[in-house]
């Protein structure tokens, strides 16, 4: 098996991937706060770690993937202030929180599922582990790193920082954090303006809100993710992934609250994706710039000239590595499109081609490059430049300018669809039974056209290209008949 | 607005549907116990009631729909007895039991869709409502309808049947029920073997546990669904809907639990579907013929002579009234597979027609029927049953034997679309883009045949009608033309 580095914000450096029970791996991945539709931002980190879930499971890991639906805790500001983001969606448009949470769940799976991204095999919703944190925070209160505050409970960050390390994993330093914080209204309730809510005393006109020890409330948003990660992975498990924005202070308090509570850092190796930004700038919604996954699909939103495809969208994300910032365009979403139609006419001009006695090409200096790009922290944009040279190969068997044997052209189709399709994930969008049945019937329609054109009927054959040409299918004639194409994948 | 009348299982007659808060609804439906995948007893109850949510809603009602997923408390046997099933599914798999719920939780939200159910608008899981599943337990304890024995809760049948009549929805006397029971083994908890579980003192290996103050346990699988409706509907509500077999002990003891909290009838109207046989044989796993849905979309099913599409599954269940027992055979699918094609054609031929100056029929004799059938507590099949008058008109205007104006063909044609596809919920399965896009293709295909005819060009003409009916597709000439159908729809 090949060694697998990646990089582990923890540490700041690439590290070979070494489980602690292999061959099981625990992956624990931020999922949603559903109150709202998947956009840009909620793609990048699915389609990161749904390219490490799919390429641990290549390597033979056998993974525990459990990704988190937030529905409860996660306030409109970080610092414990404003209305909890799923209780103000419902409060506007009259519904039942749950209601609002079971819409846009559905909505967010949707979507994941159109861009095929895997199901991760645990979902686990925050509202349905109040028990699981209602312990933790016991579990803390226990240890010392805790106090309650008029009903609400509070994460001592100062307390922790005296045994322990806060900020390790983001490199903040606690002072410089200190000396940034200004005393906000309304956190009278603190002994430190760093402190972070754990448990939260719901106010009258809250609706979600369970019994405790400490009053009628609800979780703060930290505690979810420690809670349930542990609950299904472990005291201390594998990865944990998310989107750099959650770094500080999400994941950073993630961590201080297992150390409060075990002593030990919980996750081994922490990955972040990097964010996105449109014609250059920051996506937010102060920027008015946020692109709903939904609006690439039908085309509909002021920023776009047209719709672009699920594939499209998977393969512009995939392109960049998952590190880097990615930008969002015009002329990069073209550049994708053009991209990925590439690589499917390749895989398709691969199923047709003929071996010969001997190959003129050595397949392993296609093959090899493209898993030591995997390797190296999941480069997939290096991994597609590596298809890429395979499909100027493919071209040149197909033209007859290089050759290849039978032994090789097998070995080389299962490395060709295990990257294309297993690995980055990629679908043929045409596919689908209609879909072939529009194939085979293309097909039918060029047959009877060559023999109109064998009959020197050119007009019949004319008409018939003008025909194919108004239902979005383009004929090209070449010396061995014709072949043809959608106009608009 | 019509009067909608329901069949009350709690009266044992129909009565006039009204809503507690007009035009709210509350409508809770037994979900799945997900251990396994869907099959025929799982989408009777699921089309049942998207059958009257769509109803209800075209009625212009607000309903808030919910239907739980049991993922914890269901045991093998009702009296208490066995291993959690799902657990067990888990032990056998070697998996956490959420990623069994995971796993078949999606699986069945999958086949649903292909069902054209529409979703809940809450799914609430068993596992995620233990703090609301333990206070209604606290609650029943306070009023003295419970005990503690040996860590776990059970529910006192004898001391709420002095005061309230246990038995009420299902028509059972409490002597005659004790006179068929048998004392059990390990029931020693129990006073009497008509008591039941509601909170449950998990044994070591029991892997799904949480704390109580009565015991580390878990909630007994009643009191999941009295728990979650309230918290969701209210303490009394308008609708519960679920099938047959659920009514006793299920339902039962739902109702003890909220009369024994709340003193009042927590539900106003109760609905049950009747069972399905399959070969006029009851379904079960002890006769090996458990279809599951799958099964029926592949064909792969040794009961099965090919597949069925999911609307032929669909119709077929809809034809039949949901309080009448449903028999599937290969005649029964053949042949709504049959009628349902026939449905099919009649719309599109609809689309089609040209409106005359008068009208020859009297299009009120067609539509006031299906809704007067619809609000006989969804009398479905008389439904289907007018629609079928419809097609015979609809055929005769296109044939020029009847005639019918444009006023009454744009009121017909809302009519038809409206109870086939919003309350019937049936879909065209030809469409979606690549559908639709084959059928202009074949429609170009018989242009070019049609031309090779008017040449005596009968070789090509013969060759290409044969080719598209290796291709599933039926050509069929007639005077004006060919027409062409899908051979498998």
């Amino acid at each position: 098996m090949s060694k697998l580095f990646i990089y582990n914000t923890l540490t700041r450096r690439k590290e070979e991937f070494i489980p602690l029970n292999p061959p099981n791996v625990g992956l624990y991945v931020c999922g949603p706060t559903v109150y709202g539709d998947a956009h840009l931002g909620h793609a990048r980190p699915a389609l990161t770690f749904d390219l490490l879930f799919r390429y641990l499971s290549y390597l033979g890991y056998k993974v525990r993937y459990v990704r988190n639906i937030t529905d409860v805790g996660h306030l409109e500001n970080d610092d414990d202030q404003g209305e909890d983001k799923v209780a103000k969606k419902a409060r506007l448009e009259q519904q039942e929180p749950m209601e609002i949470v079971q819409y846009y769940s559905n909505r967010y799976h949707s979507m994941m599922s159109m861009l095929n991204a895997l199901p991760p095999g645990i979902e686990p919703m925050a509202s349905g582990h109040i028990i699981e944190q209602q312990q933790l925070v016991k579990k803390i209160l226990e240890a010392g790193y805790a106090y309650v505050s008029n009903g609400s409970v509070y994460f001592d960050v100062p307390r922790y920082n005296e045994k322990h390390s806060y900020g390790k994993l983001s490199g903040r330093k606690i002072e410089d954090l200190l000396a940034n914080t200004r005393e906000l209204e309304g956190q009278h309730e603190k002994r430190n303006p760093l402190d972070f809510a754990i448990w939260k005393k719901a106010e009258p006109k809250h609706i979600m809100r369970w019994p405790s020890e400490w009053s009628e409330g609800f979780p703060g948003w930290h505690v979810e993710c420690s809670a349930m990660s542990t609950k299904y992975l472990g005291e201390v498990f594998d990865i944990h992934g998310g989107g750099m924005d959650l770094l500080f202070p999400h994941h950073e308090c993630e961590i201080a609250q297992s150390v409060a509570v075990s002593g030990k850092q919980p996750v081994r190796y922490w990955m972040h994706n990097n964010l996105i930004t449109i014609n250059g700038q920051k996506m937010g919604k102060s920027f008015d710039n946020f692109i709903n996954l939904e609006d690439f699909f039908t085309g509909k939103n002021q920023l776009l000239d047209k719709a672009y495809s699920p594939m499209t969208i998977r393969f512009l994300m995939l392109q960049a590595h998952y590190r880097s910032t990615l930008d969002f365009s015009i002329e990069a979403l073209h550049s994708a499109e053009k991209g990925f139609k590439r690589l499917m006419e390749a895989s398709k001009t691969l199923k047709n081609i003929r071996p010969s006695e001997k190959s003129s090409v050595n397949i392993d200096e296609y093959i090899m490059p493209a898993f030591e790009a995997f390797d190296d922290d999941l480069n997939s944009p290096i991994a597609i430049a590596c298809l890429f040279e395979s499909v100027k190969m493919i071209n040149s068997v197909k033209d007859g300018n290089e050759s290849i044997s039978l032994q090789d052209l097998s070995k080389f189709r299962s490395f060709f669809n295990t990257v294309v399709y297993s690995i980055l994930g990629f679908k043929d969008e045409e596919t689908g039974d209609a879909g072939n049945l529009a194939s085979r019937l293309v097909d039918l329609i060029l047959d009877i056209r060559q023999e109109a054109k064998q009959k020197k009927d050119f007009r019949t054959s004319d008409r018939i290209r003008k025909q194919l040409n108004d239902l979005g299918i383009e004929v090209k004639d070449g010396k061995d008949g014709a072949e043809w194409d959608w106009h608009n994948l």
